[in-house]
């Protein structure tokens, strides 16, 4: 806890006193019994993790829980899916002490429709993990599947945050920063955004940047086709007027519209936009790294010299690869619902899925869930404020 | 013409035939004498060329001029700017024979509103430039100067084609196709595109495609967040069924919905989007690769054998430096008006204008503002039929 910022500190206690009597509610919910709740009362962390559905299979995903276990002697983990393939796989890494599997008979696949499984999923392995959360079995989940379908459920089980309407994905976008990595939202929860979604997405993408990267002032910039204040659609231009409003008490800079060359710049910490922008922002981001990696390894074999160069620099081109390795940074996760939900590349590998454990861990220490219910409580209160002080100015017409 | 695709030419003959009056009409209007009525009329090719209004003044302009009138015997130029600043530019490059200057007192900045240039930038070399198109005293207009303004002015004096609301900048995107380069449009002329621009897109795309890749038939695709039909907004499905019917008569392939990380691939050759969502792209594509060839920098000069290896592979890195030269891709394309127009960009020194102006020669070489109005008028007329075959099966029942 020692990178949090004070501030944050507060906010969350304000939450916490008001939000008890709901978690009590929760807990009391839970069915099952917690199987870690001695270590959750003792500040211990539990996750959930779905060992289904992504495109390498569970051993992928307990290779993954094997890494961030051995890292982090105070996690546990719940693990879901079905038992007969876990429990050679669990045993295999000596994970005994540390995993609990609930069986799930059921897969969620990458061709489902997110309506489909809201509808009939309940026997998948990624219900039972969102479920965990739901009853505060775990304090995150982590998965490889469907984005869509991970979304719905959690969306149906979880529910939105008071004061959101649109829940976001949130990733972090390799940058020149002194961390490293700058924070985008929205990814692709949701395709549309009106002005007071991408307002909120500017306060819960302040939030994470604080507890995700330690920030305790983020710089936070709205996505359009120019810097200018006049560029880009009604939205765009109503938007910047709804966060310049909400920095001044929001603990954030705003710097107002950014531009695409700006993503992995240091002129912003964390890039607001909706989620059809991002998506398209990201794989374009993605393709054009990927491109540029391989005329690069087509250049060093493309002749005796350049292989023999290659040769001699390949210590710093290691490096190189290690700094901008996608693994590094996996994990978009879902802000807006009461609980947090961290969502693997569906391609990814023990490593991978490692980082996406690890960015639960930390968000599951710090209670990051409460956070930012607080920090969004406080600006709707601020905005309802506002709302009846200028309703005030009209009566007094 | 031998790169000329035989219906390309087919569908411009008709297009010539229908339009031949109108034409008359603009030649008769040219209020001045063409400077190379001999060439024009002969086959050689005349550009337009606004001097001022880039990052580097005039200067590096000419020296685009120089460069290309080099490579290219039968191009001429009429260079607008101010006349004082023009003639001894003109003198030292020895560009007296091809060069007609044309005096402009005043220059579009890059903070120029559009909405301003538009009302009162008569005596600017941009208005110039394009005015010279328009009196068809050239075939190709080449600018360095502020998009906005340009498109603005050139809405304004070339008036936009039968059958196109929206006009768009299309530009090339680096890809693993032989030719080296996709197409992609629109790269920002207009922020918003309903489903009917889309479509208009598309042909226009696929006509560029054909005659400045030399591509038969290109294979166009429409970006969106995922390949399934039922993703993204309902503009996006609506556009994806016009474009689906357009394509059996329109001498390309519809290959679907494609997303961010087919731009650099072999999938498509076209990609059609709306303006806002395209120049995010291309300004993260440009941001992306950047940040990338600055990681390389950094991790070859990280230490003596990193530095020894850079020097030993010197000439495959020079190799693939030219083969990602921004400069060699230099130049956007104004479709869907009377007169072809190449913008330039900002900061392109003579390297990038001599790209944009062989661009130019090549589209005017070409004639392909009619062979582009052919395409729209040939879709416009199928939209119709299937318009009025639809009504006449409503009024049967």
């Amino acid at each position: 806890m020692a990178n949090m910022p004070e501030q944050e500190q507060t906010a969350a206690n304000a939450r916490d006193d008001k939000a008890s009597s709901t978690q009590q509610k929760g807990r009391a919910a839970a069915a099952t019994a917690p199987d870690f709740s001695g270590a959750f009362s003792s500040g211990g962390i539990v996750i959930s993790v779905d060992a289904m559905g992504g495109d390498r299979g569970p051993a992928a995903v307990l290779d993954g829980v094997a890494l961030a276990a051995r890292g982090n002697p105070s996690l546990h983990f719940l693990v879901h899916g079905r038992e007969a393939e876990l429990v050679p796989l669990v045993k295999a890494r000596k994970l005994k002490d540390r995993v609990t599997i609930r069986h799930a008979e059921d897969v969620v696949t990458m061709h489902d429709k997110p309506s489909a499984v809201m509808r009939s999923g309940k026997g998948t392995s990624m219900w039972s993990t969102i479920e965990a959360v739901r009853n505060k079995e775990a304090q995150v989940a982590v998965s490889c599947g469907n984005t869509g379908a991970l979304m719905a459920v959690s969306m149906l089980r979880l529910r939105k945050m008071p004061g959101v309407d649109r829940p976001a994905i949130a990733s972090f976008w390799p940058s020149k920063n002194p961390s490293g990595y700058n924070v985008m939202l929205d990814m692709g929860a949701d395709v549309r955004a009106d002005a007071v979604d991408l307002l909120t997405y500017a306060l819960m993408g302040a939030s994470y940047a604080r507890n995700a990267l330690g920030l305790t002032r983020p710089r936070v910039g709205l996505l359009n086709v120019g810097t200018e204040e006049h560029k880009g659609n009604a939205e765009l231009k109503a938007a910047h007027e709804l966060i310049t409003d909400a920095a001044q008490n929001g603990d954030f800079t705003f710097v107002g519209f950014v531009e695409g060359n700006d993503l992995p710049g240091t002129r912003v910490d964390v890039i607001v936009t909706d989620g059809f922008t991002g998506n398209i922002a990201l794989k374009t981001g993605e393709g054009t790294a990927k491109f540029a990696g391989e005329l690069m390894r087509e250049a060093f074999t493309s002749g005796i010299m350049a292989k023999l160069g290659a040769f001699l620099a390949m210590r710093a081109l290691k490096k190189l690869k290690a700094k901008i390795d996608p693994r590094r940074a996996n994990g978009g996760v879902f802000l807006g619902l009461n609980g947090t939900v961290v969502k693997s590349h569906g391609g990814a590998d023990g490593t991978g899925v490692a980082a996406a454990i690890d960015l639960a861990a930390r968000l599951g220490g710090l209670g990051f869930v409460d956070r930012l219910a607080a920090r969004v409580a406080l600006a709707s209160a601020a905005g309802q404020d506002s709302a009846k002080h200028e309703a005030g100015d009209e009566t007094k017409k």
